[in-house]
């Protein structure tokens, strides 16, 4: 059986429970027998292998066996401020941002922004973020933040936030370019006109990393989702 | 006029010609008028600034000025050979693809293809990949091929270029995977129901390296604008 199994609560002296729907899809679904081989993860990174000890109704009970090494998440968690762009390409950003795996887009507050972040323009985003879910196979919705101007989110930026702004003039991105010790990454993509002077010495003094997508003048949404998928 | 206009002719003794669309949108749309500045490209990867010395029924002389240096592309020549989505998914791929710095588009012929790529299809993409490079500055037009069938992709292929197909059961796309003597990267993107067993059984022969773009289920589009966003 090559499916995994995701452990809601902690293994105890080498043994684990599968409970509720994961417990129910093993017996029930694919027809799981005593003594049959699994795998099972618990979103820290480790994967054992198991073999299925007694089936209960509505829980398995499992002995774990050597804990293999899992890729461990590969990238940070990303969230994109982004000066929104107008109609279909506001769609567009939602539907990529959402495959892409982005964790939380925030409509960010400019002052050469296009499209208001108004309540009814955000439910729609969030109805995007549902629809692109379903259709991408993705498990956990991506947030929708309340609109934020540069300096709201410089001051609810958590300490080990790495904080980058897109630029056209800047050098390319590199991995290396992010905070090894960093839990997470907010990137920053302003309006077609770009950033004003007073929002871009904003940036600098709190020590923004400005990061180049290639020579080419990017659409808002193009340099969102290439960013998204560089970081991602 | 911050206005760029596509060069469709050579140059001759510093002058240059702008015909049909091109001399239409200036004169007509724009109201240019002798003596004004203008921009030019030609597709090979220059620029010039312009002078309008006479304007005609439907062409425009320009004196050009001094050629100026382009941005080399700092990475691998890209080709995305693609299974062609439907309708605006098309144009998007176009544009997003034009603006990313890739070098070349094919359309990809499959068993399960949903957009055949007629003359008409790809006049019009050539059209798409025009305006997105007078939008973003791109200098140097992206190709778009003749349809290739994945035998004949790999038939034709150049000794030195490394082939990587998308898939998502395969493991996130590292640069390293690139080969470092390499002189050019052909990505493969398969229709949106995949690719048959006899499509993937001929790219596995061939030794083409399956690359994932991370854990959800990419739109054609979707796979083709990541690609191009970590490869250029």
């Amino acid at each position: 059986m090559s499916e995994r199994f995701f452990l809601s609560s902690a293994a105890c002296a080498g043994r684990a429970v599968l409970e509720g729907d994961e417990a129910r899809h093993l017996v029930r679904v694919l027809r799981g027998k005593v003594g049959d081989m699994v795998r099972v993860f618990d979103g820290s990174g480790i994967e054992w292998p198991a073999r299925v000890v007694t089936i209960g109704r509505d829980e398995v009970t499992l002995e774990l066996g050597e804990p293999t090494a899992v890729a461990v998440a590969t990238t940070l968690p990303l969230t994109l401020a982004v000066a929104l762009p107008k109609g279909e390409r506001q769609k567009w950003l939602i539907e990529k941002l959402t495959e892409l795996g982005v964790a939380r887009l925030v409509p960010l507050v400019t002052l050469r922004g296009v499209a208001e972040a108004t309540p009814a323009a955000i439910e729609r985003l969030r109805r995007g973020v549902l629809e692109a879910c379903k259709q991408s196979g993705r498990n956990t919705l991506m947030g929708i933040g309340e609109p934020r101007s540069i300096a709201e989110l410089l001051r609810e930026r958590p300490d080990a936030a790495r904080m980058l702004v897109a630029d056209p003039g800047a050098p390319l991105l590199e991995a290396a370019e992010l905070q090894p010790d960093a839990t997470a990454v907010i990137a920053l993509v302003g309006p077609e006109g770009g950033f004003a002077a007073e929002e871009l010495a904003v940036l600098e003094a709190a020590g923004v990393v400005r990061v180049g997508l290639g020579p080419h003048i990017l659409r808002v949404e193009t340099a969102a989702i290439a960013l998204a998928a560089r970081l991602t």
